[in-house]
């Protein structure tokens, strides 16, 4: 794919595309930050630095859900709704078990098959990469140049398995939790802390003969949420019904979200968690650009993973094996 | 305090001072790894790594709480209990927020007054250092000592302020919280996610005219644990009420903590919980090490700090913080 290829496009081309909002750079900006190339790292970054004064103004929104619960239908609804009260609204998809996104591009336009029409919305689904961490590295930066190309609501999807939740809750300044009521089984799919995490929580497929058991779930819900919240939190959580289908209680939901902002700004309390997000960040780039560089000057790529291997089962210390790490470092 | 100097004790004295279990060798070796000269660092890895052989067989149990929930007197109402057994027992006290714990050892002793009279019995306060990260660093090895000094039942008591209870979560086996029954605020000091960490709850102070308002919050509680408890645990956390002053429900307590052992040594869980916690402390060193050589490097100290204050007001990106981070290590 040799349109692909950073070589071909610099570092002011990438800045000047994505600040002017064009799609196509952006698009490319965002391949360019997936790459796992040594040979493009500094690329990256130049181009990451140049758009940064342009970053910070979106509304970030995470969204989870267990498989089923519907996620899609709800992001689309809410999406024309953004839409149509005039937002720009990115929209990041992470799929943790898929290992690569090209294909699920098509996939995700279908899924989403109006919001997917519209000038003022991009779809965008982040490549999982070999790891987690790199999951939540590239979607952070996928954020950065969302917002410099002028979007102000970014929405960041996730699957509500694995512990893709808990790196999505540490990049988003709100995060949203879907769930479907059901006969006994409502917190199937729910994983310990994940309910905690969320700053609103909505149960989905409220129509039809749902209502009812819907009402119920709502009420266990609320209750459980009194026993989660801390009491120095700057935020009450609650629990939303709505329905796609019938569109209704989107709104409620938004309102939400928007009424959260406005009071968070005015408390400082975005930017406050904000900064304990980059500083997050920083530990995560920290621990793998060590264990990247310790790889690289070990020619043999094992010698880590049997260090590990041996802190794991007991018999060396970790002390030890951090000793030897550094020293490899340093002696190189 | 001349008689603290390591450099008059040499690593061998430590390890057999510390294997054949005497009592002024083990303090001593507890205020080394306390220690945060540099110059002592290698001494403290040959100690621990002459021990390590003779570690991992203690019950290791976490002991959480507010303030004001009664944990001295549980704990030495349990103590004393498990010393009648046959256990030996070390208690390693935590307080987050005090820097020193040299004058607390008196405090703690006149605390446990009955327990720290007994022959089977170390009760031992952790430096709290300069760190929350410090403080499970020097456990965990505290930890390792008194196991190789034979106690066969470790205690890691802390309170609950703080993060101290993540810390304590991730060295411990069972970690069992305690609680006390109240008009209304029973959640009164319990944070967001701490119940959710525990194997076990206990309502303490369950006497006199407390006994009927227990009996709500044991049922409330165990409610709530519901909404907590994820599918594919290996283990059911159950609430408890007890008094430590009638004596009562103290004995249950234990049957569950040595049941969940029995169980998860059974089951392997045991084990693999404890190579998880391997790695954690892995993860911990090599983060404190790389800020420590980083900061030795460059002569002047605040040049991370600075770098980090960067990073969190979002003025550089981490991942150049990280590239200028290493540069300087390796260009050393």
């Amino acid at each position: 794919m040799q349109y692909l290829d950073p070589n071909r496009v610099s570092a002011d081309q990438y800045i000047n595309g994505v600040l002017e909002g064009d799609l196509v750079m952006l698009a490319r900006a965002l391949s360019l930050i997936e790459s796992s190339r040594i040979a493009d790292t500094s690329l990256k970054l130049r181009v990451l630095e140049g758009i940064l004064p342009k970053t910070g103004n979106a509304l970030r929104v995470g969204i989870t859900g267990a498989p089923g619960v519907g996620k899609s239908t709800f992001i689309e609804e809410l999406g024309l709704m953004l839409v149509e009260k005039g937002y720009k609204l990115a929209i990041l998809t992470i799929d943790p078990s898929s290992q690569r996104s090209r294909g699920s591009i098509l996939g995700d336009k279908t899924r989403m098959d109006k919001l997917s029409k519209s000038d003022s919305a991009f779809i965008r689904p982040t490549a999982a990469g070999s790891s987690l961490g790199g999951v939540a590295q590239h979607t952070r930066e996928s954020i950065l140049l969302c917002e410099a190309a002028g979007y102000n609501v970014v929405f960041v999807e996730t699957v509500g398995v694995g512990q893709s939740e808990i790196q999505v809750r540490n990049i988003v300044d709100y995060f949203l939790l879907l769930m479907i009521s059901g006969a006994g089984d409502e917190l199937q799919g729910l994983k310990k802390g994940v309910m905690e995490m969320a700053d609103g929580l909505a149960i989905t497929k409220v129509d039809g003969e749902n209502i009812h058991k819907a009402k119920l779930t709502q009420t266990t819900f609320q209750n459980a949420l009194q026993y989660l919240v801390p009491a120095s939190s700057e935020w009450q959580p609650k629990v939303f019904t709505c329905s796609a289908f019938n569109k209704t209680g989107i709104e409620d939901i938004w309102d939400n979200v928007e009424q959260y902002f406005q009071q968070m700004k005015d408390n400082g309390y975005l930017e406050h968690q904000r900064q304990n997000q980059r500083l997050i960040w920083l530990d995560d780039c920290m621990r793998s650009e060590i264990t990247r560089h310790f790889q690289q000057i070990n020619k043999d790529e094992g010698s880590f993973e049997r260090l590990k291997g041996q802190v794991q089962k007991g018999t060396i210390l970790p002390n030890r094996a951090v000793v030897q790490i550094i020293e490899q470092l340093i002696s190189k």
